[in-house]
């Protein structure tokens, strides 16, 4: 007995035992499209009959030089007799004939890439006797000529334009604007046309034997997998090669059979805000492709229920079963023919981030899943961009409506962005940085002469590239919305304008893309701002912190982010750079006057000068953080940073010497003398200063060693503004970070003046404030010498940054808008390390980290304050590491938070 | 009972029972110097008698409060006792009065550091008694106001000042210029003042008895364990301070009896040349203090032979017994008291390199240490020193004997060195970069600022510092000569001159240093460049690569540095760096055309020109390392090191563009313009290029990615080079080298390039070369995946400087100058780790990367190519990690075969 190859749409439990069970396994049998077509009809839903011919066959048919493996024709033709049985109808029947679709289906949905066949089964005999049955004959010959226009295309490689060239030159013959309104007559006109095309390249007659379409399709679809379009497709998505599709081969029925048909779409909750309501639109007396066309103006599905209320309910029933079976939002389509309802195919709806959250809130209160469901139903890149402006859903639906939606491309980077289009990097930067515009930049594809281009605008726009195109990868570096691979898009440089689908704009027009879907609209669209306040959001975050075990906390430097990082959900501020306030415009002056000078006095003036800022910043993050931990870095930069350029102050000096020649009056000469001993003084210490690397320089702690007296007053600082706030009642719990610590000699040295300072402190104050001391580890030796560490530090904080440059060597500034894309582009790295933690290595030397610093202080704290702590792939790795907390910038609390459930669930369900 | 406290001379196996044996543990108890007297006296050679009190005496006194533990008063007098009968004196005896003296001795020896009290037991009395049995009055009050200023001040802490103030009195009074021209009754008069001293001091008389004199002495010697001085020198040189001193009581000899008496020391080979004779000095009929202090000529130890030939015989028969017994050469004092010969001290000799060698091969020869002893006995620093010019041995004895050898400092920075006095460093560099001269910096103490002015010098002489002062630091840092902590030097900055014990320098006269022993001579001395050829130290390296499982290789650029690294015994090429061979001036043109082109025909073009120039460097590195593996090292550095440098350009821009307003005439102008637009073009690239952590950017195999030709140039020409010389008979193993890999990636499109290029030119030249694909394991991250690079490597070579770059964080560049010296001298850092391997860091991640990389190919090539290669304790470390070789430059060869074989030996003897 041969395998068996094909699956009637009621022997799901067939298939399962077949497989051996799972969900999955059946998924990879029979595709989704089929595994779906099945499970319908096993819960009671009515579908179409057909059946599925399995991915095995296909890879059967494939391996062995594109032969049917033996037995499939024969377990074919039983299954459509099974059909023929079922329907009443009969295949190449010229009274009552069974139409069929033939479509692909592979395990993973690859939209678009592969073929299908509609109205297998349509010849001249059998169109009569459909004719004689429908009586519609416009409809017949719009049937016929899809079928021989899909044939030739798709079976016989003849071009589309071919086609699409007779359907023109109809309907100038015709003087009619629009397909719909073509003739029957036009359409059995345009029908004998075709079939002659279909001569042309398959150097043969259409075939009329249905059975002889059936096969061929069949074919057709299995060749499919391995087209070229496919192959690109699954080489970007990363799906494997040797799944195959398979053919899901179903009874066509017509939603265009007269007024008591109809044909729709829906999603069984609005895919917008995720209100529990169907949403959809159908027609009248109309097929499938109407509806999605958009050519004729649909019903709001509301309507069905008075137009055609039995089927509405059963449209009703069948949707709340089809959510109940597959516990999620369901996007369906549906035909009504002569009043009997047919569900033709369901699958998980697509939504926004908003209503994401909110059904799976409610479909917990439902009953339907339970709260860790719920929660992992929801990315945290949903939740991300939550928070992110979107295009508003009226605004979408309008310009769909109006045409303005122009083309679909490749969703790189998401975000929605509007801007006039800039044709080069050159005018976009101009008019971005110049003259404020907002600006779209479009072109063919990138190159890195293209990036400052890039970094000036609000989003790019390509007609070529994938996903690791060079475009695809800055926009991603810089978080600048993008869509590449538009191919309907184009370009003409001589004219300064660009093409869609036959709608041209000139440079310096509005267009607007989404990012996150990968379209291209026309005109300005408007976009709305979410609320972090969002009840559903609140409640899924809320269930999210049950279930996680890394602690969320927030970088913040300033209290007006400890503000926001606390509505955000922050558990603590794991990392406040206090350099940041030394750049303050009121502080400036003293921090140029501490490294401008060789006298100690001066340098403790400069010092004595900022202390009170520095104090009551501090005040202000203790109040606002209170009775929660807030880790205080000590100045981290070079000081270098602090003064002019040293290329500037040549270019200055010369420019000043220049203007000596032509100084008028001797005030004038003088001035300018003063000026440029002014400058030679300030150049020759940013000389002083200058290293040829300060990534790997006098910075961090190296600073607080070679100017303890720095480390003093910054101790000073955030211990008498501790004092200051106990007084008033509030519960302050400063942790003081040394940043740079390569040795453990460096943190006893620091420990030794912070301790000296703490304690003249709080003599001074008479209050007795707790402190920790802890480090950065964000050189590879601390990591490497972690126990050692730990005999000092308190706690740990990864700093990511700088360790994923010294551990690959790699200079972030430089790297990441040259080599690094140059990398990705090339396919030496797939991901920037500096987005996702690099688990081997980076990685690697944390895990070393954490295990020998809780080898000697087993309740070590250990967090993450490097910007890897919001990204959920690297929050993933945090979690595996066992950290205490991420600390992550404030909007990206929420993200973090529910990645952080996500890790946790993972484990429990592990 | 109590504890035994006390050791008499003769109860060596006492001791050794009471420590449980070992050399270590009696040395421990009794001191060294103690120690070697029981050993001497066990071993029959004639030693004054005496007694040692223990270390754990000097101890329990300290820890209780300064008294004398139970027993030890008692132990002392007994012993005594003992004494006094083998010699037939009695202590305090009127007529034949016993002598002792006392003095300190800790485990480790402590030149200088704590005290010893000569002549205890003289009193009116005794003098008296002492004056009839010698009838020598002269040395009698000599003696007696020795112990009286001895006992003043060490025991009693009166200054030395006020002792020395009566003697220079004297002097004046006297009309005489030196001490020993001071008769009798000055003396008696010197002696009688210094009891007036010592009364006002010490608020109380010279004790006038003999016993109370011994345990004050013995008190005071055990006090000085905890000197400062004594504290200091343990804290510098790394000595425990719980160890304690013994105290060493002996009877105290006169060579100064007649003339047959006489005193003297020798080294019993010489230590210059190591030639086994015994060389040393003495005096007849004079005291040991007065050879050392050279004041009168001594007479070479050969005239002895005849002058007192039964003395003599004894003198050679023990220092043999003692060479035999020590089995090392000896440093040994005798006196000879009336025809009776006694030895006072022995010790290890010093020598210098070129006697070590020779000794320990002799010693082989002679049968009394074996080959592994000999290997061991001469240090990888000194075979070092034997390959650098040294002080030539006469020109220091000449010195010597003129008073040319002025004072004694802290030798922290080994070398001879002569130049002219410069006393700041603007002087000094200015006098030794525009004038040419040889300088030697002096200061009391440098400071960072000094540091141009030290890079300028030949060497560094400071009055104050230690080990680890500044001076100190950046000297061994950058191989200066320098002597600091010379007490003696005092520097008067406004007559621009210096003063040495009376002798007074202006600014500019000549000195020499010595700082590989610490020595300042007056004048300028000859040096001398010792052989590598030299018979013994080839034998003893012969040896030592017996031994040895490390692997010695060289890093050698050109054929001439190969050829002296096969003289030195490479055995093989660890390192070529083929960028050297761009930076030449015939290349530099196509290298920078290369750099400049966006053109792939131009930069094609370049690279063609480039190709002969490397291949012909390989022929000739193949030719000379016939049979030997040659790694090469693909190009490393980043493309701007071969531009100008960017502040350059923007000033000789601003420069020309001053001139421009100069420019007389058209043709001028032109011209002007023409090159104000060429340094534009250069500039720009040079600013598209700049990266702000070249150290961290593209270079390396990011380079080689960026840029694929310059592999398959680069490929082709090893390739072919190899081909070349194979057609001659030589037999090329060449290796090509990938530098800066972080990602397994990186090194499969390498070898994807290089696979092709080699096949192909393999195929043109039509001979069959086997080559090896390896890598640079310099990244941490390279070592934390070190087992996925193993799968494309087939060797690995440990880049320890970039290592230890990103390991630290920190930047060789600039920190050697600047705060890595901050922290040897806060103590952060004990050791540059530049200099020296650090284990727990970089020696761990050497470590994963071995292991990991074994592991998948268990008999991968392991090396090491950093400059840690030629540093004895990293070679330790290499040793202990199995790496296969060791990659140093030509000249540490010698040095690193002999590390090796240490490590190999520590190995084996552990």
């Amino acid at each position: 007995m041969s395998k068996k190859w094909v699956y009637l749409f009621d022997e799901v439990e067939q298939a399962e035992k077949d497989v051996g069970g799972g969900w999955e396994n059946v998924r990879g049998l029979l595709g989704g499209k089929g595994a779906n077509l099945l499970e319908m009809v096993r819960i009671g839903v009515p579908v179409p009959p057909g059946f599925t011919v399995s991915t095995e066959a296909c890879n059967a048919y494939l391996d062995s030089g594109e032969t049917f493996p033996e037995g499939l024709k024969e377990q074919i033709l039983e299954a459509l007799k099974n059909v023929e049985e079922s329907t009443g109808k009969k295949f190449g029947d010229k009274k009552n004939p069974l139409l069929i679709s033939c479509r692909s289906g592979g395990k993973f949905s690859m939209p678009g890439m592969m073929d299908t066949v509609l109205n297998i089964g349509l010849n001249d005999e059998t169109a009569a006797g459909l004719l004689k049955l429908t009586g519609d004959e416009r409809f017949l010959y719009d049937s016929y000529r899809r079928l021989v226009q899909m044939f030739g295309s798709v079976v016989m490689g003849a071009p589309d334009d071919d086609f699409e060239e007779v359907i023109t030159k109809a309907r100038l013959k015709a003087g009619v604007e629009t397909d719909t309104q073509l003739t029957a007559d036009d359409w059995k006109d345009v029908t004998k046309k075709f079939k002659a095309i279909f001569r042309h390249y398959a150097k043969r007659d259409f075939p009329t034997d249905p059975y002889e379409q059936l096969n061929l399709a069949t074919e057709a679809v299995f060749k499919s997998w391995n087209g070229k379009r496919a192959v690109d497709y699954r080489n970007a998505a990363g799906i494997p090669h040797d799944l195959g599709t398979a053919v899901s081969i179903q009874t066509m029925v017509f939603g265009n059979m007269g007024n008591d048909s109809a044909t729709g779409v829906a999603l069984t909750r609005n895919g917008t805000n995720g209100e529990n309501r169907i949403e959809g639109d159908y027609l009248t007396n109309a097929q499938g492709e109407d509806v999605v066309a958009g050519i004729r103006l649909t019903d709001e599905i509301s309507k069905l229920k008075t137009e055609m209320p039995a089927a509405y309910k059963e449209f009703e029933q069948f949707s709340k079963m089809l959510e109940k079976h597959y516990r999620d939002m369901q996007d369906v389509e549906f035909t009504i023919e002569k009043g009997k309802f047919w569900m033709l195919q369901t699958r998980d709806g697509k939504r926004t981030a908003q209503a994401a959250v909110r059904i799976a809130i409610e479909m917990v209160e439902e009953g339907l899943i339970s709260r860790e469901e719920a929660v992992l139903r929801v990315s945290p890149e949903q939740v991300d961009l939550f928070l992110h402006p979107q295009f508003d859903q009226e605004a979408i639906k309008a310009a769909k409506a109006s045409g303005d939606m122009l083309a679909t491309g490749i969703n790189v980077s998401p975000g929605a962005a509007f801007g006039v289009i800039a044709l080069d990097a050159d005018l976009a930067e101009k008019w971005a940085n110049e003259e404020g515009k907002d600006v779209i930049m479009v072109r063919p594809e990138t190159k890195p002469d293209d990036v400052h281009g890039m970094l000036a605008s609000q989003g790019i726009l390509t007609c070529r590239g994938g996903r690791t195109s060079h475009a695809a990868l800055v926009a991603r570096q810089f978080g600048k919305p993008a869509v590449v691979g538009v191919s309907d898009l184009e370009i003409n440089m001589s004219e300064r304008e660009i093409r869609v689908k036959g709608r041209v704009f000139a440079e310096g027009e509005w267009v607007s893309i989404d990012g996150t879907e990968g379209i291209l609209y026309a005109g300005k669209l408007d976009t709305m701002v979410p609320d972090i306040k969002d009840p559903y959001l609140m409640e899924l975050l809320t269930w999210a912190d049950e279930f996680r075990r890394l602690g969320v906390w927030a970088n913040a430097d300033y209290p007006v982010d400890a503000e926001r990082a606390l509505e955000y959900g922050a558990e603590g501020i794991g990392l406040c750079r206090t350099e940041h306030m030394f750049f303050e415009t009121d502080r400036m002056p003293h921090v140029q006057q501490m490294i401008m000078t060789d006298s100690p006095t001066e340098r403790r003036e400069a010092l004595d000068a900022l202390l009170p800022f520095q104090r009551e910043d501090f005040i202000g993050l203790f109040r606002v953080m209170d009775k929660k931990s807030v880790i205080i870095r000590l100045i981290d930069p070079p000081l270098n940073e602090f003064l002019p350029l040293q290329v500037d102050l040549i270019q200055e000096l010369a420019d000043l010497k220049f203007r000596l020649r032509d100084a008028g009056t001797l005030e004038d000469t003088n001035r300018l003398l003063d000026q440029i001993e002014e400058k030679r003084q300030i150049l020759k210490r940013v000389e002083s200063l200058h290293e040829s690397n300060p990534m790997l320089g006098l910075r961090g702690v190296r600073l607080a060693i070679h100017i303890p007296e720095l480390t003093a007053m910054q101790v000073r600082a955030v211990i008498e503004a501790a004092c200051i706030v106990t007084k008033e009642g509030v519960e302050a719990h400063p942790e003081i970070m040394i940043p740079l610590t390569s040795h453990v000699n460096e943190l006893k040295s620091q420990r030794d003046v912070l301790e000296v300072v703490a304690k003249k402190v709080i003599e001074e104050q008479g209050i007795d404030v707790h402190y920790k001391l802890g480090t950065m580890i964000e050189l590879p030796r601390a990591a490497l010498i972690a126990d050692q560490i730990a005999e000092y530090a308190e706690f740990f904080s990864f700093g990511t940054n700088d360790l994923t440059q010294t551990v690959f060597g790699i200079s972030r500034d430089d790297a990441e808008s040259s080599f690094l894309i140059e990398y990705m582009e090339k396919g030496i790295l797939t991901e920037n390390p500096f987005a996702v933690l690099d688990r081997e290595g980076v990685g690697e030397l944390m895990r070393i980290g954490v295990q020998k610093g809780r080898s000697v202080r087993p309740d070590l704290e250990c967090g993450i304050c490097g910007e890897h702590a919001g990204n959920p792939e690297s929050i993933q790795i945090c979690h595996e590491l066992e950290l205490s907390y991420v600390s992550c910038a404030p909007f990206q609390i929420p993200l973090a938070r529910l990645a952080a459930a996500h890790a946790a669930l993972r484990d429990k369900n592990k």
